[in-house]
């Protein structure tokens, strides 16, 4: 691969006698798209027009096609480097976009996360150890009764709080209210025992209005939010990030399943390229469809070398319950997030003590 | 329904034996996303749980389930709206979001396009008639190697001249220079026979960029652009329709994935509903697998009359050749813009010509 491509790697549903022309034509989608017999400008042919690199027959009438992309055509802009890799492409139901391997200039362009692992353990006290999440819900509670929630959560002794990511900046919880409303009332739950539960709340509206929130989370004293960037758009999502090395950014997926990019590239890869430090996905035997596989791929991906870039914490989620955490520890090791929601919530009264059942197992075993 | 909910429609494939307890799973994920049995309160339970509405057998294995959504907890905003009807749903493999009822009140908040299908037909002096489209391709040319081909099309007098969706602002074609070199070459083409043709540059980046990308558009003297929603994010697509009211959008499908939320809702619907006074899409018998009843519908949806929301013109593409031109005017009649790409590119030398044909057979048949 030459350095000015990025290898866009496809899974396609064709049969053996078309894949070669199929290739062709996602190469040409993905790039010039227009008939390749009507360009004559020699520079478009040779540094422009998508290449297919390889086909290989993966077995179940699918083929894996490597296509390399000029970086040229993405920016760097990261709502172009979406569109390049996968914008028409993800109109054909028989295209699945796999996986990316991305040349170092584009790594270094877009700069990845500001913290990562380290980071984030770093500002809740934390040192070689899994990390601790819950959160807020249920959307509809004033800014007052999610603060009692969250307080209940941090007495516990949880690591992170996050907004449900349906909580935006509804009328009957504005986000200028309720911010500095829950990031004192867990700061005074944490009081006690000098410890620190970091908030995340959650973002929402276009750039400007997400700037305005960022500021009011962090005049509340907060280093940290949370993003859907598929819903947010990338570009929001990158430009936010750069913008505030201060902030941690946890990406939620929502939105991000409409589109049929493999999870480990979307949610590890993609995020963790655009500067998320902590990256939320469904965990295998919640709520949600992903397999095992997915999830340690996802993981892996979220937190292997990559060329200097910062990692991203993979931070499992969806119907999880106190029970799972040996098994999850087991599954994921230390190097993660463990997100338990409803399954605290739905303790209720005991809720401090089940958050700091919790955060016990992860801790100590 | 009453009037503080969106009925959001899913078509979901499961066994009739569970499929009544799915649906109750679905409203929670896209309200509180927690047990229902651990929310005491009341205004909670009653006004923002989603609730389902009716349950029923579609065949196939599937159900058509209809969820009442509060409209309080989306904004309104345009990314929250997506957010509450897909956000977490859209991970799930067997659920498709395939249709939504909004109550005015979502309607007049968002406002849909400033246009419409008369706008667009005004701007370019046309009356009652199907409106012509080319794109502008390949990327990887410079601007004057752009500006050249735009002349040749705008020759042939088409009413409509957009940016291939890949050409954004990369370094060998920036937007600051290219678009005012295209915009006064699609002028100068024009001059002999005294007609219009719009041309529509394509915005890529934030919020930001794109807000400079339009200024320099309307210094150029043009009055629209292109622009990728689900690329861009809704939240931003939505902020420059409303701050942009002499500008016409011209949406385009990119990211918007193949089928998990229904084309007709996505291009159609939601999409004029966030402001597009035109929606391309795939049209049946091209490289896409749109069928010709998801075309027809999506079209509808663009155009039918909706509680006085402007409409949207349906913009058929990907593929097609002026030979299909009579097909096309008999399946959509005349309110559509026909959209001819790489077919007239082919034409080389050409293409003046090909696009003067292509114009005519539009105007007179």
């Amino acid at each position: 691969m030459s350095a000015d491509r990025i290898t866009a790697i496809y899974h396609v549903t064709d049969s053996a006698d078309r894949i070669a022309a199929r290739a062709d034509a996602i190469a040409v989608e993905q790039s010039v798209e227009m008939p390749v017999s009507a360009i004559s400008d020699r520079n478009v042919l040779d540094n422009i027009v998508g290449k297919v690199e390889d086909i290989s027959d993966i077995g179940g009438g699918k083929f894996e096609v490597r296509i390399g992309l000029a970086v040229a055509t993405m920016g760097p802009e990261p709502g172009q480097l979406m569109n390049m890799l996968f914008g028409n492409s993800s109109i054909h139901a028989d295209i699945e976009l796999h996986d990316a391997v991305f040349p170092d200039s584009v790594l270094s362009a877009f700069g990845g996360p500001n913290h990562g692992l380290a980071g984030m353990r770093a500002r809740v006290g934390a040192k070689d150890r899994a990390l601790t999440c819950s959160a807020l819900k249920p959307q509809g509670l004033d800014g007052k009764g999610l603060a009692k929630i969250a307080g209940q959560l941090a007495k516990g002794g949880l690591d992170y709080i996050k907004d449900d990511h349906g909580i935006a900046d509804q009328h009957y919880s504005p986000f200028a209210e309720r911010v500095p409303a829950i990031a004192d009332a867990v700061r005074a739950a944490r009081a006690a025992d000098g410890g620190r539960t970091a908030y995340l709340p959650s973002l929402s509206g276009n750039l400007d209005q997400m700037r305005i929130q960022i500021d009011i989370a962090r005049k509340a004293g907060l280093d940290g939010v949370l993003i859907a960037p598929m819903i947010a758009g990338v570009a929001t999502f990158h430009a936010l990030v750069r913008e505030n090395p201060d902030m941690a950014f946890m990406a939620h997926p929502a939105l991000a399943g409409a589109s049929r990019i493999a999870p480990p590239l979307h949610l590890g890869k993609i995020f963790r390229l655009f500067g998320a430090d902590a990256t939320v996905f469904p965990n295998h035997g919640g709520r949600f469809g992903y397999s095992p596989v997915t999830c340690r791929t996802l993981a892996d991906a979220a937190l292997a070398p990559w060329d200097g870039l910062r990692d991203t914490v993979p931070v499992p989620a969806g119907g999880m319950t106190p029970d799972r955490v040996p098994e999850m520890l087991q599954f994921y090791g230390r190097d993660v997030m463990l997100l338990i929601g409803g399954g605290l919530l739905a303790a209720g009264s005991r809720m401090a003590d089940e958050a700091a059942k919790f955060q016990d197992v992860v801790m100590h075993g």
